[in-house]
């Protein structure tokens, strides 16, 4: 007798199984397999050292939870032919597939290119290399494909994506709070109208889901300390560049260093896309970390030092604002960097203004719908009575190396 | 080398213990060891088979979420000194003594006398018997004591004593979204002007606690069979009673008999308050069970009607709204009672007319404040972003044997 | 579209399916109901407040067990036909339905039945009532279907019984090392000639399961406190029986009063099946525990002393030894016993004299084989290389009231 | 008021604390930081993609067992002063700070020196950097302090050090059934004349301890997958440095570079410490793995093939046999290997012969000891009644590429 699926130990989910097939196959892909040395959540081990769970985990709990939402349906009467099933299952599977090393903290600063066009690009590719069967996949990962509920489940407001993620790094970082009920949530999924809806009495647990967001947002996503250690990140790569276009030699391995010395932009991807695709393939956290702790010896003053720090967690201090900060202290920043003996000399280039937001929900554009046991289909925002508020809440910070904290500190209290 | 904890296995935390001392004494006693058979969750087994837990296990919980809060307080600075930290933990460990078989179900059923009251008779007793070591809980339970925050560590909305019921009801139920970060809010717990604060960086935990206790109201204590089988058992006391009254022998335990044959109000508690504590302390779960075990064989109809769907899971029928049911139905409901064959006669009495009502958060009284960073003080309601609504959401119920449905069913469809 | 299951949450498992047809409508009979209320572990919640699970949960966990085993099996190969797979799935949801109250302990002191033979009649009974449908079921679960394998996932050293309780009752007493890895070893399981195997590297995980058993029967089923209590339990009845036997009056619920009055054994359970096993029915733990209440007053001192012992934790004390206790001892406890003047007369027959062994693994009769990766069969015992002893342990305990402890003690001193 | 120390989440264990002073000093050190950087379980990811946790956590870890024990071990009236305390928890912290990049796989490989002796030499140089606050540390570390059981709890059987990576790797590949009950073990503990004793009751979770690690070695440290890629990894890093000084530009990280480029040996550590100790901390798992992907494009076919094969999981195969391989048969294979077609010239050298060997328990040197109630002390060989065998089991393994499976395998269906 022929096994059927390949079992592997998720310790989030106890086990998962990929089934023979294509979905083998593409797991098997050195395109997916990169997704091995791409960590989910970027530098948040610095503060959470459980934190190094990678993108290939990830895609494999979201395959998961894809498959138990489309038996949950089936069971409930919803048709989804075994050609739809195995095309949602490669969407959720690829959905992340064109991250980056450090995924989104170097999305844009390394290469001009957004993840989901990169996604689709690789899944094009693939598509090629298998003969046109990702031709639905990549239909319902596009929300080209009449069944939109499939779509739906790859990318929306209650999709196997985030299902997944929040579950993750709930579970890697310790925050045992963003733990969500995604069994209970799966269960109460069901399709009205071709649309994904959640059955009335799933309410609460989705007002659960909602502040588990909430709660990895403010307490991992954005942690003073993975934000400041994210932003150094950008420096490290901005300043190297920098160098390397001003003629300086960088040291850093070849796959790095081929996306220093070609200014890479999305529209390069699609026209040359295999070219481009092989060598992003064969970048990953690796280079970049490798490259980092090799700067940290660089002769140039800003590159070592950013470098040091970063290796070594000297990272900078932010601070975070509910409104924008006032010109004058911005100023006053800057001049405090300028002039500041400790730090190398265009330490002002390491002040950094820059905001952060999160909505927990939002109703603009494909809401939570939910089913009423009359058969009606109903707004979440309507249908709870919590009181979930669709705002935007939005933070400024500033951040900047901490030899300047005890000037600055020194100066508040002057000014008071 | 003396050992100064008892150790308890309790599978939500681990290990719970018990200091040698009073606080040992008190868990001895058979005023507390009653508790053993009073379930902390009346009827939920139910729907939950596993929630069988009782509130001996609970008020054991409390008083470690008690110790770990003192703790942590202490370590934060706050002042609170032995004797201070053990009459808390009296509070904490007694606050329920007062529960009555099937705790709220029966309460104003049985007896006419509130939990609240007895514990604090009990605490009374005990004190007599203790040589007034408990003078100083009683104060903090009423909330008389100068040092505010101990009582609201008892009494308020974020109490050791909500904080263990939900996690331990979510635990035995299974319902694990209802699970709450204990720990963390505890840690996030201090104290300003004498008062429980939260510090701000626990807003996110708070909200979390507060979705949980919506969980846990609409989807365990408020569940249809639930709130059915609740008002069944009240129907059969207050049947038994009525038979009582009328001199029809009805068989019961010789503890139940008492309280049967004597109309105890809590104004009785307080002029023979010894002789009727040491009745009441007799009186757990077991014996009304075992009555109405009894009771399905009663000669009389209505008695046993109740008592044998009570025992056999024969459930009454509940439905829910959000509004008042209208005065036709009722009569229409009342009228199908009087006239279904298959009921005995007298079975209008067992419509039941209701409502739940639940707010997950209440600003009107001991609003939860948060502590900023910058020092001050600010109610919850305003602190969070995520839109707590403070409202009260009632829900109305109509109960009634199943044997009904069919009738009001085909009047639904033909009134449509 | 039709629900083909009713979901249960179960908090060892998460959520526990019942398919409706045959077995939900066993579930829903009486027959089964009563389960509710006879635990699990019958006393053991005096030391482990948490083990309150019932006998009707443990049959739905087997029975989910069951259905995980027989789907792997099937992934495997293994031929099950349907109603191969439903018969197996009754039997193992009516394995214990025999049960009487406080499940081991009260066996043979009440009635003089085993409850296995119990089962089989109740089984018998219900195929009756439900036309012949249990045939099958009731051939798997004597051993005489031709699948073997069928048997041993119901009774065997690996069956779904044990997986069950093992997990559940280390889930509700809070010992957590008890815990055994079920999903795993299920995976592991295979059929080679008919009979069950595990398959070769599930071996560590059996070992494992073996050492979850030891720690399970030495610190939970064997506890001191645990054997006290159900040995104090079992003079209760007894002493209760003789003052019946004496024409004494002995208050108790008309359900245990019949089984007072009439010394039914096994053989009048064959021969008055239906009305036998309707009283059986009726009787469960609340019968028991009301009685013992009621007979705390009750005129006769050594039945009140016994009883008001159990109620309120005043148990006796417990000596476990390697061999049998010397007969000077045993003497000198009944003297001790007898002369006592705290202790009601004829006190000397408190007195226990018993032996608990257990083994953790028996290679006599049905032993675990493991299937190598060749296709050969050996049996476990051979398979591992951890030296698992076969052997059984027994130890020898003495059991007798507190008030002679001090006095025995003062004695082995002198003797020292 | 100040806080005294650093929490951090641990998703092991909930919280772990750092107290602020030398230990928190110690772990901001470079050289402890570097850990973050080093996986606790070297190549296991391969199979269980969680496992990608680090020495750091499992020191933090261990710091918070040893913290527990000395905790419970006071509370037991065993004398432990504070710095004493303070000592165990830097010995603990500090025990494996000689790790290198991928732990034991390149142990012997790239330099020749073993862990401990480079951790102590670690020790000493912070000792002389903090002042000769280590001193004590270094004693109990070296097992020359008079409280042997100190030096247990490091280093022993039963030490925290075990206790924490057997849950970690439990925890993070999700092989639940490595878990063990570390809070019950270290309860617990105790000491009789100078060294670590287990008490009686505590012997049926130390055989529960054993089957943990049994289970981990085979299903985790030993498993098939991992050896092989951790023999893929010598074999690169071997062939890297045959070139090396052969004189083949090998790229790699300056870091890396170094020990390509000297052979550093533990004696040269000793002669010149604080030099190489600086560069040896400058190395990680990044250097490795940022080598070994660059090496898939060397010009020489050994190293390219055998890093393409890595860093893509084209993993070698792995036999295992409880016999030393036959001598015929590993000539067989080295001629395969040297005539396939498919291997780059020189494959021959591919073949590796090793075995793995391990014991769940020795009773030669340090063997747990038990406390009975007695208070005589007696080996756990003799206290169990499990029939824990002693013997060290020895797996022989032959490793080799893929390419000759479908050779070898018909060679074998030819004799037989």
């Amino acid at each position: 007798m022929e096994k059927t699926h390949k079992i592997l130990n998720d310790p989030v989910y106890g086990f998962v199984s990929i089934p023979y097939g294509i979905l083998f196959d593409l797991v098997e892909h050195p395109y997916f397999q990169r997704l091995r040395s791409i960590k989910q959540v970027s530098l948040t081990h610095y503060v959470y050292p459980g934190a190094l769970h990678t993108r290939f985990h990830h895609a494999l709990g979201a395959l998961h939870l894809m498959t138990l939402a489309i038996d949950s349906l089936k069971r409930k009467g919803v048709k989804i032919n075994k050609r739809e099933a195995e095309a949602a299952k490669i969407a959720i599977l690829l959905h992340d597939i064109g991250h980056g090393p450090f995924s989104h903290t170097l999305e844009n600063t390394l290469i001009k290119a957004h993840h989901e066009d990169l996604s689709l690009l690789f899944m094009e590719r693939l598509n090629d290399e298998f003969d046109g069967k990702l031709d639905l996949a990549i239909k319902i990962f596009r929300g080209k494909y009449k069944k939109h509920f499939l779509h739906q489940l790859v990318t929306g407001q209650l999709d196997m994506d985030r299902m997944d993620y929040l579950n993750r790094d709930s579970f890697f970082t310790g925050v045992a709070e963003g733990v969500i009920g995604y069994d209970r949530i799966i269960k109460m999924l069901n399709v009205a109208d071709g649309r994904l809806v959640v059955e009335e009495k799933g309410v609460y647990s989705v007002e659960r889901f909602l502040t588990s967001r909430r709660i990895m947002y403010w307490q991992v996503y954005l942690h003073k300390t993975v934000v400041s250690a994210e932003q150094m990140l950008k420096l490290v790569l901005r300043r190297a560049r920098e160098l390397y276009d001003a003629g300086t030699p960088v040291w850093s391995p070849p796959t790095l260093e081929y996306f220093l010395s070609n200014k890479i932009t999305g529209e390069d991807f699609h026209n040359r896309r295999n070219e481009l695709l092989d060598c992003f393939a064969e970048l990953d956290d690796t280079d970049i970390s490798s490259a980092v702790k090799a700067w940290c010896k660089h002769p140039d003053a800003l590159l070592s030092y950013l470098s040091y720090g970063l290796v070594h967690r000297r990272l900078f201090r932010l601070e975070f604002s509910d409104k924008p900060f006032p010109e004058g202290y911005i100023r006053r920043v800057r001049e405090a960097l300028a002039n500041n003996r400790d730090l190398p000399r265009g330490a002002e280039k390491f002040l950094i203004i820059g905001e952060e937001s999160n909505s927990a929900y939002t109703i603009h554009k494909d809401e939570i719908m939910v089913l009423k046991k009359d058969g009606s289909v109903t707004p979440m925002s309507q249908a709870s009575t919590f009181g979930i508020a669709p705002r935007t809440f939005t933070k400024h910070f500033l951040c900047y190396p901490k030899e300047i904290s005890a000037e600055l500190d020194r100066g508040a209290d002057a000014g008071a």
